[in-house]
C-alpha cells in the first residue's frame, strides 16, 4: 500500500499558503477571492485525448467530396464484413447468445479477465501441442482493439518504441502515440507478397524496443506469411530478445491454397501475446469479443506481465457477459461449412477483383491469400493529374461514386485498399467503374512526358 | 497531420551510429553483435500497469482468512445485485436483446460513440426542460467504468488533480493514479447523512484542479443528496470554475421517501459529464452498457471536450452492439413496476438491516436512502481486540463466515460496508451472526479502560 499514498491537502507547488490560511480562519471565503485570484472557466481537452489520433478519420474527413449523383455509391472502404448483408453470422452463434439470455445466469459481473469457464473454452479451442494453452493464459477483452490496447499498455512505457508494419493497421500507431510510445515502421515488400523486409526490421531494434507487432493475415494487405517466413521473423525476435504482439484477428481466414500458422506454434522461446476475437471469422465485429492468448513457455513474461494484464483489465471490467457466456457454444457448435463458405466467397471475390484490376492500365493489384482485403498500386506516373493516392481516390468518388481507402491511411502512399466482402455483382460494377476512371485519366509514357515538358 | 510525424529510423539517443552502419553495409549482422551488445530477455510490465492498482483487491487479497467451516459463507461484499438470484432483470430487457439478435442488423461495427439511434434513445429518455439532451450529447461506453475512464481521461492531464469523495468508490482513484492524476479526497459527513463537507471541499480546489467527482446516490454510503445540498455543491463548482464528473450510475435508485435529482437539472452554467448505464437499475452489470451525458449549456466544454471524447472512444470502439441495439426497447418497455419492485425490496432490506445493526452494541449504522449499500461505524474503543476495520471484518469471516467489505477500501477506516441486495432471510441470518460476533468481542467502557491500564 505504500505506493498508494495520497496527499489530501495542497502541498509543494499546490498553493500551500492558501490551504493554511483557509484552515486557520475556517471561513468559507473562496480560495480564489482570498488570493485575489479570479477563477475563470477554461476547460481544455487533455493532452492524451489530443494525442489519440485516428489517421483514417483525419484523412477521410479531409477528403470531403460528393459522389457523382448519377451513380449509386459503392463503398469498398470499411473493414466490416457485415456491411453488405451477404455475410451473415451463423445461426448457431446467435442461438448460443439467446440461450445464455434465457438462462439468466450471465447478467452479473464477470471477473475482469473473463469468466473462468469461458477462458477455458478459448484455451481449449486454440490449445495445441506446439503451443499449449490453459485458462490462465487467456484474457478476455472488449474486442480485439482492447486486446491490442492492453498488450501494448503492459509491454511498453512512454519513451520506449514498438515496431509496426508499413503498410499496417492504423490502430497500433493511434494507441502507441496516445501512450507516448514511439512507433518505428518496418517495411513490408509488395514484390514478395508483402513479406517483411527482415534486414530493415532488425536494423530498427534498439535498447528501447518494447515489442514487435506482427499482423498475420494482414490488414490492409490480405497477405499470409509462410511457415518459413514466420520462422525468420521469430529468429529476429529471438536474437534481439524482443517479445511479439501478434495481431491474429484474421487467424484461420486464409484461402484454400495456403495454410495459416499461429506464430506461437513455431517458437519455443519468444514470448508472444496473440490478440484475436470473434469479430472477423464469426462475422460479429460489433459484439466486441476479443482475447489475448499468453504464450510464454520460457517464463519470460512470468507473473509480471500476467499481473499487469490483470490490473489493466480492471479499468473497464471486460467484455459483455452474454457474449462471454455464449463463447463455448459458439466455438464448438459453429459448423465447419460456415467457415468454408465465408472463405470460398472471399477467395472467389479476391480472384474476381484481382483479375479485373490487373487488366486496368496503370493499376497493379497484389494478389491476396487471406483476410478480406486487397492492395492496389497506382502507377502515379501514368496519372499525372493526381498528386497522390488521396487525390486519386477522391476523384474516384466524385466521378464514379466508388470509395476505396487511400493507403496513405496505412502509411503507404500511392496504393489504395479494396475490401472484398461485398456481393459479386457489386465487385464487378465497382471494378468496371474503376476501369472507366483509369482509362479516362491514364497517360501513356509519351503523354506523361508531354505533361512534364509543359511545366 | 503535422502533429503526427513519425521518426522511422533511430535518432538522437536511439543509437544513430548503429543505424548508419547497418545501412551502409547492408548486411544482416544483428545490431547487438555489431556493437558487442548481448541482448537478454528482460520483459517488465509497464509503469502504467503497475500504477493501475485496485485497493479493494489489494486489501481483500491480503485478508486471506478461511471462513468458519461450520457456517455457510454469506458474502455481503460484492456490489452485484444479480449475485443472489433474487433480483433478476425484467423479461422485457432480455426479450429486447433477443429481438435484436433475430434481426441480424446489429452485428457490425457501430460508430465508436454508439449508434446514432441509440444515442437518440438515451437522450430522449433523460431529456428534460431543465437539462435538455440531444443525441450528440450522449456517448455510449463499455459500462459506466469506461464512461468514468473517458470522462477523466478527457478532463485531466498528468500533474493535475481531481476532487474525490471520502468515503468513495475506489475506481476513481485507481484510474486517476494510473494516468498520473493526483487525487484529493474531500470529506463526507456521516452525521449529516453523508453530505459533503463543503468548506473542506472548497479548500482543496487549486489552479490544478481538473474536475470534481460527485457520486449521487452514493456507493458505498447509500446516501442521496437533497436538492438544496446539490445546489450548494454546484455553487462551489461555479464559484471555483471546476467542471463536474457526476457518477450517477445509481440514478433514480432512491427509496420512496426521497427524491433523486440529476445534478445537471439544477445548474445552468456548470459543465457536467454525467456517467450512467444499465448496470444497476436494470440489474445487468455484466452487459457493460454505459454512457456519458454531456451537459454544457454555456458552451464551456465546447467542441474541445466533445472531440476529445470522440477520439478517446476510438481506442476500443464502444459497447457491444446487440445491447446497444436493444437500448431503445429496454428504456421504453421495461414496466414501471419492475423499478418499483426493486426499490421496495431494497428499501425493506435497508430498514431490516438498519434496525438489526442499530440494536448491536458497538455498531452505528448510517441509514441509507438509496443505491444498495449501508455503511456501519465500528466503535473501535469497544473492540480493543481489533486494530482496525480490516481486522474486525477478517475475524467476522473466520468466526461467523460473514464477509463485509472493510471501509478502508473506500479510504474510510473503522467502518464496514454492507450490501443489501440479498434475500431477507439471508440478511436476518447475517445480522444475527454479526450480533453474536459483536457480543462476543464487545468491551464496555470499564472493560476498555481496564485493557488500557494493562498496557
Amino acid at each position: 500500500m505504500d505506493s498508494y499514498l495520497i496527499q489530501v491537502n495542497g502541498h509543494g507547488d499546490h498553493a500551500p499558503m492558501l490551504d493554511v490560511h483557509l484552515k486557520s480562519t475556517g471561513n468559507t471565503i473562496s480560495p480564489g477571492k482570498a488570493k485575489g485570484r479570479k477563477p475563470r472557466w477554461a476547460v481544455r481537452a487533455s493532452e492524451m485525448s489530443k494525442k489519440t489520433f485516428n489517421p483514417i478519420r483525419a484523412i477521410v474527413d479531409s477528403m470531403k467530396v460528393e459522389p457523382n449523383p448519377k451513380k449509386a455509391m459503392i463503398s469498398l472502404s470499411l473493414g466490416d464484413p457485415t456491411a453488405f448483408g451477404n455475410l451473415p453470422t451463423n445461426d448457431e452463434v446467435t442461438r448460443a447468445v439467446k440461450e445464455v439470455l434465457d438462462s439468466g445466469q450471465y447478467n452479473g459481473y464477470a471477473p475482469s479477465v473473463g469468466y473462468q469457464s469461458c477462458r477455458e473454452a478459448v484455451a481449449a479451442y486454440y490449445n495445441c501441442p506446439e503451443a499449449p494453452l490453459k485458462a490462465q493464459d487467456v484474457i478476455l477483452t472488449s474486442g480485439c482493439s482492447q486486446a491490442i490496447e492492453l498488450a501494448l499498455a503492459v509491454l511498453a512505457n512512454p519513451g520506449q518504441n514498438i515496431l509496426v508494419p508499413r503498410p499496417g493497421f492504423s490502430l497500433y500507431k493511434t494507441l502507441a502515440l496516445s501512450m507516448g510510445i514511439e512507433v518505428k515502421l518496418y517495411n513490408l515488400l509488395p514484390e514478395k507478397a508483402w513479406e517483411i523486409d527482415l534486414e530493415h526490421l532488425e536494423s530498427l531494434v534498439d535498447e528501447k524496443t518494447a515489442c514487435l507487432i506482427v499482423n498475420n493475415p494482414s490488414n490492409p494487405c490480405g497477405s499470409v506469411f509462410s511457415k518459413s517466413h514466420l520462422q525468420e521473423i521469430l529468429a529476429v525476435a529471438s536474437r534481439q530478445c524482443v517479445p511479439i504482439l501478434a495481431d491474429e484477428i484474421y487467424g484461420d481466414m486464409v484461402f484454400a491454397d495456403c495454410k495459416y500458422e499461429p506464430i506461437a506454434t513455431l517458437s519455443t522461446n519468444v514470448p508472444i501475446l496473440s490478440c484475436g476475437g470473434l469479430a472477423k471469422r464469426w462475422l460479429v465485429p460489433g459484439w466486441r469479443m476479443g482475447w489475448i492468448l499468453i504464450h510464454d513457455r520460457r517464463d519470460i513474461f512470468g507473473n509480471e506481465i500476467r499481473d499487469g494484464l490483470l490490473r489493466l483489465s480492471q479499468r473497464i471490467l471486460g467484455p459483455c457477459t452474454i457474449v462471454q457466456g455464449a463463447l463455448e457454444r459458439i466455438l464448438h457448435r459453429t459448423p465447419p461449412e460456415f467457415y468454408h463458405n465465408t472463405l470460398s466467397i472471399l477467395k472467389s471475390n479476391a480472384d474476381l477483383c484481382y483479375a479485373a484490376l490487373s487488366a486496368i492500365p496503370g493499376l497493379q493489384p497484389v494478389r491476396p491469400a487471406g483476410a478480406m482485403y486487397l492492395m492496389v498500386e497506382i502507377e502515379m506516373e501514368h496519372f499525372p493529374e493526381f498528386e497522390n493516392d488521396v487525390e486519386f481516390t477522391e476523384r474516384l468518388i466524385s466521378e464514379q461514386s466508388v470509395f476505396c481507402l487511400p493507403a496513405t491511411c496505412f502509411e503507404y502512399p500511392n496504393f489504395f485498399r479494396v475490401v472484398i466482402t461485398m456481393p459479386e455483382e457489386m465487385i464487378l460494377e465497382a471494378c468496371s467503374r474503376i476501369q472507366e476512371f483509369c482509362e479516362m485519366h491514364y497517360q501513356g509514357a509519351e503523354g506523361a512526358q508531354d505533361l512534364e515538358c509543359d511545366k
